[in-house]
């Protein structure tokens, strides 16, 4: 049984949107910069543990997007995309941003399978603390009900 | 000769953000949506005439798309990471979004090569009109200098 929005895409549930987040290695962080949306790559990892998941990435500190997630409120989106059969999902979060600070966070977060793909050598963890996620599929075009 | 950002990060060129906006299918749009950024994956094409290109995509009368691209103020990112190499490249439009109202505007983007992917079948041609094209490329490893 298939759960159907109103445009008629299969509705993820949580469990399985972080399925595909913990699957994905680059997300797209939306923020507020100044007045206007920014959007930004991010290589991360999902972190399940202590509490609820949440999402971790790296920054170099002084550039536009570490400017852009001191805001606190984003949206991270991951997605898979079929452009042959015009399928795909995608898994949004929105949530607030948390710079690592302590040693101790910061040295839990060493032992995270996180690299740095760019050459930047200083970096600063920043986590996703997660307020929603949602994730929705289009189904192959042979699946269509009715 | 190779441009470098702050972050050695490779700074291309707009004709090089064109051309990969060109050979792109799907990309992300940021918008502000109430007080929070809200983020939503579209496939679009880039609409190369008349005058500067455009990048054209449908939305579902109704949604939470839709309004959001009312606000009129957005970003859009295409990208794609190689996650062996640790390379990859992004390119962002900030720009004004331009719902076709015009009966010969909408006829104009029915010739378009796109097409909706999910089911819904009723959908508005919206036009992002960019302010700013910008893109970024992480060089392999091996080639970074120094």
């Amino acid at each position: 049984m298939v759960d159907l929005d109103r445009n008629g895409l299969e509705i993820l549930g949580e469990a399985e949107c972080w399925q595909l987040l913990e699957a994905t290695r680059v997300g797209r962080l939306a923020v507020i910069a100044g007045s206007r949306p920014d959007v930004f790559p991010v290589n991360y990892v999902v972190d399940r543990g202590p509490g609820e998941p949440t999402i971790v990435f790296l920054t170099a500190p002084g550039t536009k997007l570490a400017g852009a997630v001191l805001t606190g409120v984003v949206a991270f989106e991951v997605d898979a995309a079929d452009p042959l059969f015009h399928t795909g999902w995608s898994v949004v979060v929105h949530g607030t941003t948390q710079l690592l600070e302590r040693t101790e966070d910061q040295m839990a977060a060493e032992e995270l399978p996180l690299r740095p793909w760019g050459p930047s050598d200083k970096r600063d963890y920043v986590r996703i603390i997660p307020t929603e996620v949602t994730g929705r599929r289009i189904l192959p075009a042979v699946a269509q009900p009715g």
